[in-house]
């Protein structure tokens, strides 16, 4: 793993038998784009089907799915507080133009650490120590903002803004009093999604590591933040997570590794639920390749975290060009969103939550002045009254506090006209605003992760050893002589009958038998079938096993029913047939 | 079908139990945009299955699956003439600003057909016929195009123009060469893909029918034009098309069905290959729950088709509210795409085709006269009259014809060097542009379809009657009273077991039995299992079925197994269980 040089090696095999490359590449590239080929494809929808295994069918009685829009109006994302600081900060070249990013330019040529440091340090930083262009040597301007969403136009109209979405969380947040609604008002609810997003990159230079244009698998799981509980979660109690809290990592420790029973007990996690859902997580990473050992959940530190989130994990998991990346982050988002949209919209988006037994409380009434109404509103003053009666007493008094008045139906009422009283009531429940625990993964860094994992070299030759059941093909099937009629037709009879029965199949007989085993397993096709002059015979074929290169016998009549029993339940060779004897 | 008022009924449970509604509706809502909920995403998701199954799976040994990036640089879209082309009519109100598609105008308030009409023509008729501003009576501006591409910028430069894909088609070509060698260079190969698509409409009305954010499934599928052949079309010989021709529409004539060996033999369709995808299309639409007699495909007269398709059909479903619908459109693309590109971006774009045995030819060489070189590149001399000699004569040809010049590395090379000449040569084969058949289904609006044809009222309530094995889940367990102990138990219990086996499984306590079930209904889910009394003496349930509401006694350790026989493989519900008198 530590090897940097098999990271050139992928990316060669990946161009090279269709896992992914860099796109647009006749037009001479575009940064932050990759195509993902015919092999990748597969591989990144098993990744998916994974994740939806564990995130959503294994949690079928809370976890739901959706699917909303890639473009959003200006408004949500001015409500999310993305148009204001979804920034980084940049840097123009005064003599030849270039633009670069002024944090990394900075830990590049002053080998410090600059990540979350203000537009003005950043100026003074580049003044002080005389930072210049890397390329010209010109002289750099002003440090500014530049918003990484991609902007866009909604319809013909000028100023009608839009954007592609960054993450796929706000388009589950616009909609879930609909959703919760349409669930029968159901809490503890996770509300799924994969899809893709855009975050207009700089510079982005470090392949599927970071796309400017890229998929994420996302969950917003909401709960009621007085119960400090979590459905499902002692089952996991006896997983163990290696944790770096944001202290121990100040202190330059190591992560450590708890069970999650102690993670919740020792309060390394905010919620049982973010330790529940980092153990799905892990799982999900386990089953992609990746050892225990090998990866961590990094606390993020008060600065280094959104400010409304209460904490943040990072998921790390080691590469070999890239040293620790992030493959998926678990962020307790609070009440943040719900309440910005909340504001932004002035929705009812909040959730009844019923008192066991109903309680009398003092609850806030507002009334409209009765002459008034009736002197400014003549006929409809009746209606009016009612309109201020059914206004969210909170809401009336922060406006007539900010502006003295409130507006209905675009008509200024205000301060004066407006009796605010407290008497008791019986009250059933209370609203609130659920809080959310949302685990992200990058979907593509997985596949890249997928790959590097799955990268061996045997006798100076390459065999991606994909965990069996995420391999882009079950089986390649070959005739043993490449021209020979017969053992042609014997094989693509074999071909179409695996491919009746579900499985995913290549048939080749384009070279050598050793050109075509090697071929099969750098694409990493874990069985291949041969039809040799003993199948003509008695209808047997040899069972290759692409990592052991280990052969057995096996009728044909028996293919079908070994090869499921060696993709899914992970059978040794030895027990599907009898072993044939090998050569080298 | 012909009832218009489903439409409605269909929406609002739609939007009630969480199929789909209108996105952003907190803010307002914003035409064009619809979020997929819960029990819609299944469906959805269940939609791609099909098609993947019946134009990937059950082709794997000719078509592979990609996915490419949402957002392409300007260069991609200038080549595919979306740039110049992809645009709409529009007219602005002098008055009140607001903006119409100009055709559509014509088209409501006229009574006449003018789709294709140019800009002239439609201002012409505008001014003619004294056109006004449907909203507020005042005077038209001149019609002018809207480009229907979203478009933004990549990355910090200013004038890095980059658009949102209108469709999947061009992530696929600028791609085709690579995909092509990494599949060792096979032909035919289909190449598809499905993914999300932006179009930006001036005014979107049609709810899912029309969005500007949707779905997309498509392949490109190559050929060689010289082999007027398709691979395995004769299995669909006699299954039938619903065909109208263009020259029969013209002469007000209706659908005819003929097989698809006749629509070949009698030149319908352009090409065997076009036949056969539109079988499968066919296919596709029968397992959503179209019956035979309520679609047809439509060919597109000259002036109706895009100017490079040679042959294109629309795939039209009969829908309540909106009558005819394209839910599907066949193209004959020929080499537009692929010469485009190939001119756009100079790459070698071309497939080799190797003759039987090599053949004697004249062919084109061109060389740099070796006087100039030597004067003029000096010590570089002989590697230009390399570079000259590997140039594409054509390409020469074309350009000194053009410019009097051809361009090599910066440098002008003047007509008068350049020698071209012609020379026998024995050549192994020819390279030639594949050409291609574009099927492309809009997903949402077979979500649509799905819905509608699922769509039923018995005694007053509504069923969703899907296909079995496309429903949003598969079975609801009941405790048959809401709120016994014992019963609820149990329920769970089945849940969990049913869960586990991977069904898509829903438990539901809430109300009456009778509620329960037609809340079961109005989802689609084809099975209630109830726990009763019995059960806890005899561990039997009840099984209903949604179509009938007749109900058997199974087993419990029979429910997985009968439930993967009703919905997989159709079984008769009396076949499973003894059958139950219920009332009513």
């Amino acid at each position: 793993m530590p090897d940097e040089n098999i990271y050139d090696k992928i990316i060669d095999i990946a161009k090279r038998r269709g896992f992914f490359w860099p796109s647009y590449e006749i037009y001479g590239g575009q940064a932050g784009f990759y195509d993902i080929g015919p092999y990748g494809t597969v591989l990144k929808r098993k990744i998916i089907e994974l994740w939806r295994e564990l995130f959503i069918k294994g949690n079928q009685d809370t976890v739901v799915e959706v699917e909303t829009p890639i473009i959003g109006p200006s408004i949500v994302y001015e409500a999310s507080g993305h148009v204001e600081n979804f920034t980084d900060p940049i840097v123009r070249c005064n003599s030849c133009g270039r633009i670069f990013r002024a944090d990394h330019l900075i830990e590049e040529k002053l080998n410090m650490d600059a990540e979350g440091i203000g537009i003005n340090e950043l100026n003074n930083i580049i003044k002080e120590k005389g930072l210049r262009c890397p390329v010209c040597n010109g002289e750099l301007g002003e440090v500014k903002t530049f918003n990484l969403l991609f902007k866009t136009q909604i319809g013909p109209y000028e100023g009608n803004v839009g954007y592609i979405r960054p993450e796929l969380a706000q388009g589950i947040f616009v909609a879930f009093k609909r959703i919760h609604e349409s669930l029968r008002n159901k809490l503890p609810i996770g509300i799924a999604q994969v899809g893709k997003v855009g975050r207009n990159e700089i510079s982005p230079r470090q392949g599927m590591i970071r796309l400017r244009d890229f998929t994420i698998m996302e969950m917003e799981y909401f709960f009621n933040p007085n119960k400090n509980e979590c459905p499902n979660v002692e089952k996991y109690y006896n997983e163990t997570l290696n944790i770096l809290p944001y202290t121990y990592k100040e202190n330059k420790k190591g992560f450590i590794t708890v069970t999650v029973k102690e993670a919740i007990e020792r309060n390394f996690v905010i919620n049982p639920c973010m330790a529940y859902w980092m153990v799905i997580g892990k799982l999900l990473l386990l089953k992609i390749g990746v050892p225990e050992t090998n990866m961590y959940f990094l606390e993020k530190g008060p600065k280094e975290r959104a400010h409304y989130s209460s904490q943040t994990f990072d998921h790390m998991v080691k590469t070999s060009r890239w040293g620790w990346i992030e493959v998926a982050g678990y962020a307790y988002r609070g009440d943040y969103d719900l309440s910005r949209h909340k504001k932004y919209s002035n929705a009812d988006i909040e959730v009844f939550e019923a008192y066991e037994e109903p309680v009398v409380m003092k609850v806030k009434k507002v009334l409209l002045d009765k002459a008034y109404a009736g002197k400014n509103f003549k006929s409809k003053a009746f209606e009016f009254m009612k309109k201020v009666e059914e206004l969210d007493p909170d809401y009336v008094i922060r406006e007539i506090n900010e502006k003295g008045k409130i507006n209905i139906d675009g008509i200024d009422v205000p301060k004066e006209a407006l009796i605010i009283i407290e008497k008791e009531e019986k009250v059933a429940g209370r609203k609130f605003i659920p809080h959310v625990i949302e685990p992200s993964f990058g979907t593509d860094r997985l596949l890249y992760v997928l790959l590097e994992y799955a990268y061996r070299e045997v006798d100076g030759r390459i065999v991606l050893s994909f965990p069996r059941y995420l391999s882009p093909v079950d089986a390649v099937v070959l005739p043993l002589i490449e021209d020979d009629e017969k053992l042609i037709n014997k094989s693509k009879q074999l071909y179409s009958y695996l491919a009746s029965e579900g499985f995913n199949v290549l048939y080749d007989d384009n070279g050598s038998i050793g050109k075509r085993y090697a071929r099969a397993d750098e694409i990493g096709i874990p069985v291949a079938f041969t039809i040799d002059y003993q199948t003509l015979e008695d209808n047997t074929v040899t069972m290759r096993d692409r990592d052991t290169w280990k052969q057995v016998r096996v009728s044909i009549s028996e293919t079908a029913n070994v090869l499921k029993k060696f993709i899914y339940n992970s059978a040794d060779l030895r027990e599907l047939g009898k072993e044939v004897e090998t050569k080298g």
